[in-house]
């Protein structure tokens, strides 16, 4: 079995809320239709498995791909997926067994197991305490890995700087000649592997002028150039063991109209005002809604979140949105990486975004990557 | 408001199952880590919203990007999910009032949705039914998804023809030049959008023999050379309006050692016995396990599924696994189109696959994709 301390110290965290909680096991799951990246992080091992962890202080991993498991994963046993017919309540009850737990135990799901098959095992098990909610194991996790250890940190600003190639790369070859959507997504997809990323984190999105003015434009890109006239909006990200980064630039091409040139100018304002407001200790809320006011002002109207975390998942917390319950709110703390992307889109005057990431330090914030908003050709700037 | 015949008439067949089953309503999501096709099926709109159909015969699209949905949706109306702060409950309560619909109707949701989601649903609405089962709406949708009507075999036709085109490109690519697993993935990438499919429909896998010997490579591809002497795996599959092809060819390079011959010949044989027990009436199940039986008495073992159905989704009904419970096993019919995808992977020898799409009539099984194992400078052959 793969040592590793980093893991081992994360799964001693969930056994002592195990003890805190009088919760027996806790059980996760990243499976085609639900994915859960927590299960990367408690276990190593990168996707397709259940993962069983014990208040007595043991893991047990059941994995689809076992080749895959002995090389990654850090747990004291795995057992096959298939071993149980791939049917999970026969893996819950086997394993179970193994462990010698009664069946008057208290266990906790996931909360993103279905209801359907949580009732399952409510029926399987009907003298068992059987926990699955919002704010158990979830929540725990994910405040957990909203906060990064030096490790994670690291891949992060290796995904950042391979990021920050590209985008160069890329600004180089906009200025120089035509492209299609498909070109740039390609390159971006070939750059990251050769600089040594796992891959890219989401599929990138390239949309020219005639079709920014989607938030996210469908298809992600097509064989049709890139980069008419107008806004043409580029979001991508790479991942580098696991850890994501994501950026979003848009290419300002030729003369603009005024409707245009205010929302350009409002988009940066309100990034400039963003990164101004982000310290420790602010509210992630605030700063959506300060943004929001600013847009308010000039008569426009942001349609998606002013930013999120970034990490294993690429959307994780802490979530920059003002429309969260009051009582929800969690402060800003060093050690948060997130994004910060305001956004205008209008069906004639098309869409402009601007995202980079940010760590937060004690100091303030940095901003990992180097996003920006790209002129040609324009005589206005 | 789009008009679209097919959508119409497929939200008939839900209207006239919610009389039947007297339900007032039911809720389709396709949301960040609920991914759920069906609502495609049901709307045309292709992501990011929620779906309700009411008994009376109305449908309500609550969509993330409404530019998009605006493009896309076959809905009687379009509600902006932002209206609702991009929250569930609050979506559901508004819409439910819209609709006017009191506190005591009877609700179904999709069986995808979390416990805690649903528990929440039913602490919303203490006086209200509410339904939320396997066996429920997902099932009768699956079932229905899983027989083609005319225009989705003509999607999948087209995503049929590309694929072809690619792995005779890649052929003559293989035997005339050296390339990378990253090369592959991003030629599959860019011939699929230029020949007109949305895209890739998952993520490619090109495992050179060095790592095929698991059943899902990963990372998917890297910038090393693809295709040493052994066994080379290239999973892929396009997809062409929302329908998937999904195929993999091995590459069979050099001298095979004793057991590598002996699991190439055991996975095309197994492969022309599926082939040859495919037909209307036949249990998928059977089939998988006469294809076991094969292997098992050559001493081998196929550590996943013979195959599975293709259609907005890359894995959908019908299954063919050996694993099923006897109850839940449906006949194939024809419009069926799956896939046939043996399989056999050792630490040592590597991993070898053959995987193509079939579309079932009357009179059989029609292969509509061209895999094959593809041998080359390999003199046994």
């Amino acid at each position: 079995m793969l040592k590793n301390k980093t893991i081992t110290a994360r799964q001693e965290k969930i056994y002592s809320y195990l003890e805190e909680n009088k919760v027996d096991a806790v059980i996760l799951a990243d499976l085609e239709g639900l994915r859960d990246k927590s299960l990367r992080y408690l276990s190593g091992h990168p996707q397709d498995a259940l993962l069983f962890l014990f208040a007595e202080g043991r893991s047990i991993l059941v994995p689809w791909d076992v080749a895959l498991a002995e090389k990654n994963a850090a747990a004291d046993r795995i057992i096959p997926y298939t071993d149980y017919n791939r049917s999970f309540t026969a893996a819950l009850e086997g394993v179970l067994k193994e462990q010698r737990l009664g069946p008057e135990s208290s266990l906790e799901l996931s909360g993103q197991f279905s209801f359907p098959t949580v009732t399952e095992v409510m029926n399987l098990l009907p003298k068992a305490g059987i926990k699955c909610e919002k704010q158990g194991i979830d929540s725990f996790l994910l405040k957990q890995r909203s906060v990064k250890e030096a490790g994670e940190m690291e891949s992060i600003r290796r995904a950042a700087g391979i990021t920050n190639r590209i985008i160069e790369e890329i600004e180089g070859l906009l200025r120089e000649s035509k492209v299609t959507e498909s070109d740039l997504a390609l390159l971006i997809e070939a750059e990251a592997r050769k600089m040594g990323a796992e891959g890219t984190g989401f599929e990138t999105l390239a949309a020219s002028s005639a079709r920014s003015f989607a938030i996210h434009a469908f298809p992600s890109f097509s064989a049709e150039p890139f980069g008419g006239n107008g806004f043409s909006i580029l979001d991508f990200g790479v991942r580098f063991s696991g850890y994501n980064s994501d950026v979003t630039l848009t290419v300002v091409r030729g003369t603009l109209d005024r409707m245009q040139e205010e929302m350009a100018r409002a988009v940066k304002d309100a990034y400039d005002l963003a990164l101004s407001l982000v310290k420790p200790g602010e509210m992630p809320s605030r700063i959506a809604q300060s943004v929001e006011a600013l847009f308010s002002e000039r008569g426009f109207r942001m349609p998606h979140s002013l930013g999120h975390g970034l990490g294993l998942d690429v959307h994780e917390q802490p979530l920059l949105r003002s429309d969260l319950p009051e009582d929800s709110w969690e402060p800003l703390s060093p050690g948060m990486v997130f994004t910060i992307e305001p956004g205008l889109y209008h069906p004639g005057a098309g869409g402009i975004r601007l995202e980079n990431d940010l760590l937060l330090t004690t100091g303030g914030a940095e901003v990992l990557t180097k996003a920006r908003l790209i002129y040609i050709d324009n005589s206005q700037r």
